[in-house]
Formats: structure tokens, C-alpha cells, sequence
């Protein structure tokens, strides 16, 4: 076990009703005005809207609507969100929706307090150094972004889609209701249980440690949860227990318990992927999808002790040559991506071959902010051929 | 999955080297001048002692020593500690040792802002409404006190232990050093182990859940590492792996995370426990080696289905009819404990049978302050006849 600090101090209010029941008295002890983030017509067709804005009128909390976050948030429109903010003098940050409007609300938070571009704390030109609180009300998971102190932004004339911590991004209180994911439709409750799967699985795959026992188990126990659950969905969206448990292992599988002690683990197939979303109109999980079986492959010998416990722990696998039981566990996982509808080839996505170079001279940017430098151009061509 | 609400706001530094490096500048952030609380010789035999009296000097925080805390923290030893914190006004209260020492530095905490006896607050006569900063350096790994919000306390004339939590008893602080643990003699590093287990079981075993299976992965998990971890340091007790492991699953076990969403979780055996160690000089773990199997087997016909699956996911139980899965899974848990050196009856803690209606008398208190009204004196007799 290596050394590490925890700390998440996150609030967390799980279940039935607790939108209508906290989000008000929550945000008003933060701050009188709040910037109310959301992003298209999801939250107004299930509810949660009209929720949110009963409880912050209840509560006397005042708000500004700041909607239209998109999937793989841009920088842009949070700029535009910092302006209103500024404008508008609000003194809290309230992101309701998937990853990409909480974290659309955590880099206007830091960017209201900030008298630069707030690109330029993606880019590790300058810390966040202060923010308005944020609260976040999910309605998606996979990112896990309401609790964590993550958060992701793509800036749109580059291409670029980079990713950044601070403690300041973690919101002070969130509110998870299982209810609302019930109308999560079939392909984006695919996407979030491989989102969620592919941060647990990058850091078992990945981890420095050479035996976390512990974690391994951990991870192990949230993966099949989350698989099994989503199989329940996929037939019963309204399944509440199934819901819940998507709900509460995505956030346990990346709130930093499980992978406390495992050192720092690279994420390569999200810094593959991250090219994909900034590039193409891709679902982070539809890409996830594509990129973390072939990054498997690709690693497939180097990993084959990791990922043969994988195979056995996870999909069952009985096989003893720690390769071939490897192997058999990377055709599980991609032909459970497929059963769920998700691409697991560029082509499946409509991505051509031929923009193999362009999306590694993409991710390369990544790689090199995350100092991943044994990702070369070369070697993130030859992951991505193998899914092409 | 029941609704919950999840806080746990306590920061951890983990790791080695991580007492000189953090103890000093931590406690500046929270004071001036500190109530350094410890137990008897054991933190000045490791080397702890010295390390927390250099960070603290090095930061420059003032501190005044209350030393001469013992397992089963009593009522009086508290009450002078609040006396010594007021007449020398302490503004932080540090807590260095085991589960009796943090329980001790939460008492002394709340009862330095309290205008009646401390004792009020275990009888629910008052509730916990102010308290100093608390900080903890853990230097055993049982109670998880270092990262939860709970507080035992004995009053000696009347042999009561009782059991409490507020929000303002969860540590701002807690640094685990897993070598602390080096010196830990068999006898407390088994018993230290069996309160770590017990807590886990007790919530897995009484869930009014009916299939909580993410809790459930996350306790098995953690239990079996335990379980293997403590027969590693067994044989080598300066195994930092081994030791490392019992540290941080102790701590995730609970501490809330794992059985959040499985509603109120009765701990009977803890309820029986607190009896015996009210009444005799005997270690927590001790009593909970006794007294945990010993309600299993009463409890056997009711709870199979979830002894089964704890029997078969934890020790690999093959048999299929579940109440003599169950069966076996008490008989391996029970084997374990005594292959440890612990007691698991009355009889090997030199406790006579003639004293069962006296105890039970005691631990009805505890039954009666918890609402666990389905216990009378006679159910608990026959759970301790079991255990004689």
C-alpha cells in the first residue's frame, strides 16, 4: 500500500425525494443566489426541473438559469456561464444534470473567482486558487463528478479536451435520486456503466502497486454490481434497486476510497478517448467503449497477471494460463459493451480509419499534460488500429 | 437500497512517516494549545509519543499531556481530562493511541462545551451540541473511532458502557501510520481484528435490507482481507503490507461508506459485549470473540440465507442447504477466532456460567437505550448460555 491522503467531504443525500426535500435548504446555506446549470430538455421532461425550482423558491434561494450544457462540455459556453455569473452577482454554483454540467458548474466556479481565462487552469498555466461553492443534484452516472474534485472541459478551436483536480472543484453537498435516472434511455444507460467501469478498470489495470489486494476486491465488487445492474435496466429502466446501485457504486468507484493506497495510476484509455470526444460527436462512454477493449489488447501480455484476475474475479473465467484467461476476459467485457448496444470499433461509430493520425496527434496532447510518455504517437496509433 | 445521507468530512494522511510529517501543522490549523490524550506506556514504548511531541513542538503548538486512558474508557478518567482542558483552556483536543483513547478525546471534546455532566450525553439526556476540534493519530486498528462519529464510554459505579454519535465527534484529522501497528502484541492485534469483523458482520448480518449486494461485496471484501492479513501478521508482526491492510479496512468498514443504504443496522453482539466488558476487565475484542458467535448460533435458523452467503463468499463454504452452510460458516468463524488465541466461550475468559443472569441484567440497559426491544433479559441469557 503507498502512502495517500484522503479527503471527501462531500454531503451526500441519496434517494427517493431527497431533490424536493434538500436541494433548497442545501444551496441556501451556501449562498443567497444561485447559478442554476442544466443542460437540454432532459431535466425539464422527467421532473427534476421543476423540482429544483420548487425547492430553491421554498427555500428563498434566488437563481439564474444558466441551461444548455452539452455532452463533452466547451469552453465557450462556461465562459459565457462565468460572464452571467459575474453579472448576475450569484454567490453559489448549483449543476444539475450528468458529468458534463457539474463539471461545466465546477469550472464556473473557479472561473468567477478568477481574473484570467479559465482555459488557462486546464491548460496548468495557473492553479485554482479559489471558487464559489457548488452543489450538484445527479442525474447521470458515470463521472461521478459529484463526488469528486474532477473536472473535464473541451476547448472547441483546438480540439482540445483536458482534464483537471483541484479541492475547491469538490461540491460541498450532492443530491442523488435513483428516480431520476429511469428515463435515462437505453443508450446512454449503456454509455454510463462503461463510463463508470472504465475509471474503475483503468486504475485496476493501471495501478503501480504490484498486489493491492484490498482494492482489487473493492473494484472487483462495484464492477459486477454495476454490470449486473445494467443488465436489469436495460430491460427495466424503472428498476429502482437496479438503479440505485448504478447510482451509488458509480460514485463509490471513483470518489478516491477505492483507489486510496494504489498510487497513481495512469488512465490511457481515457486519454485516448478524450481525443475522440473533442474531435467527433461521441458519447465519452460510446468511446470509452471503442478504446479501453483495444488499449486491453494492446496491453493484453504486459497486464496478463491484472487482467487474468479481472477475467476470473469479475466474468467468472476458469481458465489457468494467466494470457489465455486474460484474453478471455477482454472478449467478455467488449461483447458485453455490444450486447448493450455500444460501439466497440471506430467503424461501429462511424469513425474513419484513415483519421487514425489525426485522432493520435490529438491524444498526444493529453498524454503529454498527464506525462504519460510512453504513449507515443506510434504506440496510440497501434492501440487505436487494434479498434478500429 | 434504503435513502442514507453520507458525510464524512474527516481528512487522512496514510503511510508511513506520515505522524513527524503531519501531526504538527494539522493541530496548528485547528489551535493554539492542545490536550495531547494517550493511554499507558505503549506510545512512549513505540516511538509514537516522541514523534507527536516534536511535530507539535516544531509547529509550535502548545500542549498539555492527559495520559492514563484504558481499554474500556471510564467516565472519571474523562471528567478530569475536561477539568485539565478547561483550567488550562485548551483549544484542540488530540487523541493519540487506540479506540479508547479517540473515544476519550471525543468525550473530553463535548464535555469541555457542556455545562452538565458528560455522562448526559450517554443517556441521551442531552444532545451534543458544541465541541472542540478533535484530532487522532491511531496506533491500533479496531474501533475505526479515527474516522467516524461514534464514542463509547463506561461509568464505573453503575457498569454502564454506552455508545454515541454526533456529527461534532468525527475527527478533522486522522493520521495511520500502519508501523504503529509493529508493536501490537498478538493478543491485541487478534482482538483488534475480531472488532473489525464484528462491526462489518453485525451491520451485513442485520440489514433490514433484504439483498443489499454492493454492501455486501464491499464488507466480504474487506473482511477476507482482514482475515488473511491477520494471519500474516501473526507470524510477522512487523509486515507492513499485512498491517497496512487491517489499518485501512478497519477504517472503510466503518466508517459509513460500506453500509450506506442498508437502513439501521441492530449490533446485538455489541449490545451483549459492552455487558462484559462493563463487568470484567476484559478487551473489546475479547468479548466480541465470545459473544459474536455465540449469537450467530441463536441466530442461525432466522438469518441463514445471509450466514450462508457470508459463509461461502468469505471462507468458501461449498454446501448448498443454507442453514448448514450457515452452520459451518459459524463454526469457521469461531475455529478462526480461537486459532488466534482469542476465547470464544465464558468458560476461556474465566467468567463464570453462575454470572450469565448478572450480565444479561446489564446488557438489557444497553438493549433498552438502543431500542432493540425484541432483546429481554431471557433472550439474552440464552445467547450468553450458548456462549458459556
Amino acid at each position: 500500500m503507498q502512502n495517500f491522503t484522503f479527503h471527501n467531504p462531500t454531503k451526500i443525500f441519496f434517494g427517493k425525494g431527497q431533490i424536493k426535500k434538500r436541494v433548497g435548504t442545501e444551496t441556501a446555506k451556501y449562498g443567497k443566489k444561485a447559478l442554476f446549470v442544466y443542460g437540454q430538455q432532459s431535466v425539464k421532461k422527467n421532473g427534476v426541473y421543476n423540482q429544483v425550482v420548487d425547492a430553491l423558491k421554498e427555500s428563498g434561494v434566488a437563481f439564474v438559469e444558466w441551461p444548455g450544457v452539452k455532452s463533452n462540455p466547451v469552453l465557450s459556453h462556461v465562459e459565457a456561464g462565468i460572464e452571467l455569473a459575474c453579472k448576475e452577482n450569484v454567490d453559489v454554483i448549483l449543476g444539475v444534470g450528468g458529468g458534463s454540467v457539474i463539471d461545466s458548474a465546477k469550472a464556473i466556479a473557479a472561473g468567477v473567482k478568477a481574473n484570467h481565462s479559465v482555459w488557462d487552469f486546464f491548460t496548468f498555466a495557473q492553479p485554482v486558487r479559489d471558487a464559489l461553492p457548488i452543489l450538484a443534484v445527479a442525474t447521470v452516472s458515470a463521472s461521478a463528478s459529484e463526488m469528486n474534485n474532477g473536472t473535464v472541459l473541451t476547448k472547441e478551436d483546438c480540439c482540445h479536451k483536458f482534464g483537471i483536480a483541484s479541492p475547491l472543484f469538490q461540491p460541498k453537498v450532492s443530491v442523488l435520486d435513483p428516480t431520476t435516472l429511469f428515463s435515462l434511455d437505453k443508450k446512454y444507460s449503456a454509455y454510463s456503466s462503461i463510463d463508470a467501469i472504465a475509471h474503475m478498470l483503468e486504475a485496476y489495470l493501471n495501478t503501480p502497486v504490484a498486489s493491492p489486494v484490498l482494492q482489487d476486491r473493492l473494484h472487483e465488487g462495484l464492477i459486477k454490481t454495476i454490470i449486473e445492474s445494467t443488465d436489469i435496466v436495460m430491460k427495466q429502466p424503472d428498476n429502482y434497486e437496479a438503479r440505485a446501485n448504478i447510482m451509488w457504486s458509480s460514485v463509490v468507484g471513483f470518489n478516491g476510497i477505492t483507489t486510496a493506497g494504489m498510487g497513481f495510476s495512469a488512465f490511457p484509455a481515457h486519454m485516448i478517448e478524450h481525443a475522440l470526444s473533442a474531435l467527433y460527436d461521441i458519447a465519452h462512454g460510446a468511446g470509452l467503449s471503442i478504446v479501453l477493449p483495444a488499449w486491453m489488447s494492446w496491453a493484453l501480455e504486459n497486464k496478463k497477471e491484472r487482467m487474468a484476475r479481472f477475467a476470473r474475479e469479475v466474468f467468472g473465467v476458469k481458465e489457468n494460463d494467466p494470457l489465455q484467461a486474460a484474453r478471455e476476459g477482454v472478449g467478455q467485457l467488449k461483447s458485453w459493451f455490444s450486447s448493450l448496444g455500444a460501439p466497440v470499433s471506430l467503424k461501429e461509430a462511424n469513425i474513419p480509419a484513415d483519421d487514425i493520425a489525426k485522432i493520435a496527434a490529438n491524444a498526444l496532447n493529453n498524454a503529454q499534460m498527464w506525462k504519460m510518455t510512453n504513449y507515443t504517437k506510434e504506440v496510440i496509433s497501434e492501440i487505436l488500429t487494434i479498434g478500429q
